[in-house]
């Protein structure tokens, strides 16, 4: 085995925010060697890692010279120029997750392609060019309204995803390559986090369910264990573990599911790193994600994947109408509560919605979390000064 | 409150080895700026701190203006310069733990002494300014062979202790203050974590215990919880209690006891820090103790001390006969095992019985964590290239 601890090995990882601040504590529990790249000069991966380079993800010379440094490369995030990924890999770099996984997946058009090919279950769609084609989709009935639209590339955290249910919302559409998706009327919205290593070593964490507010529509809490059957569970697992060696995927891969009325499982969208659904197994789970991602891109034995105790995570985002320095109001009053770990990714601006950090709660009763995390969330916010 | 969280404060750590070195994980989790002095300037914390210092521990000067630059002071090791610590307090500065602790501490004579004061139960002893005295001592039958001769200062590790059984062993000993203690044949070593905040919130962790190697006399596992009964359980952790309360310790205190043949309990030495005998929390414990050291001296609520899962701690030193370029062999083996988590603290170089990480092994069962412990042990080596 290669000596990756406490050797002149370097990992690299393309962005440095809070996925990657969160894989540096474990990078930094093996004392394994980082070097990171990302735009801004106070990212928060800005410390503790070894090498920090300030550079455009998205341009060719930059992603490709900072491979060239580095023994293994991956990323925490997936708008990266991947041609010069492509590249790295002919040269023999090892680069995990691939550039053609992270082809597949930065268009959501070719990414729902690929589920057809591979018989991979998901809601019915087409595809249009642009703004005029979908258009005519509509008028000559290829596409019945409601459909959810969404934009192609560059769609995050609900941007670039729209419910059009009137001629007036298509209007509002830009001019972009898009597909048009089947509404589906949901029970749950789950997630699954599956790994798997360099040579094929598989393995999946819980069922986690995304609560949704009653009325925002927003997701409240992610929990684990999802308060499902058995069924569905095995079933939802079954759907990720066949996602994940559809890609031949290394790393951790996030894949995000529907549980339809009728107790089918459809796949949304997977995130090829770790993810906002699984920032639960840093307290709840014997490895947690990053260490995890850590593992499978190293080929090093994976770790377990069950929780030691119930996870419920509570997302910290900007309250609306702030803006400016952060101020965490009341954290002193949660971090009064059993099980309670606040999470601050390091942002010194607060602006409405954004996301500022999360808090997890854990409870060897996944219901007793649920009652803390309600208070958490009521408790907490994010204002500015 | 005041604001910690992604603003101007500055906490400042003496010392950068790897008790700091973890205690960063926690301080990056809250985005709490950290200025870190340390003679070496490969010290583990030189990443992952906002700012980094190299200077000598032990020189007023560097000591006191390092402690000008921040908000609060605290420290990792010992072996610190009190005065420069006093200077400040009397200016107004918050240092904790305070550097009256710190001062009885250093000093194992004045720690004994301390402990008589405040009837807190220790085994007996005897101070000699030199060893002249010492001798005149054992000579008019004042100690008693065999004895634990210990050095008043500078002793950690084992260093600076030894068991006296002849004149011999006394000839061999330098010409040092110390003490001469009575030889306790215990029946368990045990050890309690007890955290105490600013203003006076007050935790303890489970009662620890030490497992010997039969032969080496070397403490091999520290497991949580100890396998003792609950009246040996609540006597040690009142104990604990009563010794944070003496020294109206802020911060993290590690306890370590003797339980007699008669199952008293003794007060051996204490740690005014995050403890080798706490590491097991990281994994194990609803909050780790260096996130609940923090907590404690910025007079934030205490987290929840309880357990998760039991742990267990094995230390990962240099094997004899190896010097050089560290290479942890069969790393990737423990790897495999359930509930097992490495940690490399970041020296480069490994030395016989050098300390260079450690292992936690957590499981819901206790015995089985302790069967996985000695697979383990029996598996990985620190050595050299």
């Amino acid at each position: 085995m290669e000596n990756f601890f406490s050797s002149n090995f370097k990992l690299g990882i393309l962005g440095g925010g809070q996925l990657g601040k969160m894989m540096l504590y474990d990078t930094r529990k093996y004392d394994i060697q980082t070097c990171v790249l990302d735009p801004s000069p106070d990212a928060p991966c800005k410390i503790a890692c070894d090498h920090f380079q300030q550079g455009n993800l998205m341009d060719y010379e930059t992603v490709y010279d900072f491979g060239k440094k580095v023994d293994v490369l991956t990323f925490e995030i997936e708008t990266v120029n991947t041609k010069a990924l492509a590249k790295l890999e002919r040269e023999g770099k090892k680069v995990y997750p691939s550039s053609k996984t992270l082809e597949i997946i930065q268009n959501k058009g070719r990414q729902k392609l690929f589920y057809e090919e591979k018989n991979i279950p998901t809601a019915k769609f087409r595809r249009f060019s642009n703004k005029a084609h979908l258009t005519e989709g509509i008028t000559d009935n290829r596409v019945k309204l409601p459909f959810v639209w969404k934009s192609t590339q560059g769609g995050y955290d609900g941007k670039g995803v729209s419910v059009i249910k009137s001629g007036a919302d298509v209007a509002k559409l830009p001019d972009v390559e898009c597909i048009a998706e089947e509404m589906i009327n949901f029970k749950n919205e789950l997630a699954v986090i599956v790994v798997r290593s360099v040579s094929g070593e598989i393995k999946t964490y819980p069922v986690v369910e995304m609560e949704f507010h009653p009325e925002a529509n927003q997701v409240e809490y992610v929990i684990c264990p999802a308060r499902i059957s058995d069924a569905i569970t095995l079933k939802a697992i079954k759907v990720a573990e066949k996602v994940s060696k559809a890609f031949e995927h290394v790393g951790v891969l996030a894949v995000e599911m529907f549980q339809t009325q009728s107790d089918e499982i459809l796949v949304n969208e997977v995130a090829p790193r770790p993810h906002n659904s699984g920032h639960y197994s840093i307290e709840a789970s014997y490895t947690n994600q990053f260490e995890q991602h850590i593992r499978a891109i190293l080929d090093l034995p994976l770790g377990a994947t069950q929780s030691k105790v119930g996870g419920i995570m509570v997302n910290l985002v900007g309250a609306e109408g702030h803006a400016g320095d952060v101020v965490y109001k009341n954290i002193e009053k949660i971090m009064k509560m059993p099980g309670v770990t606040p999470h601050i990714y390091g942002k010194k601006q607060t602006r409405p919605f954004r996301k500022m950090g999360h808090v997890t709660i854990v409870h060897e009763n996944i219901d007793e979390a649920r009652k803390i995390a309600e208070k958490v969330k009521n408790t907490i916010k994010v204002v500015s000064k």
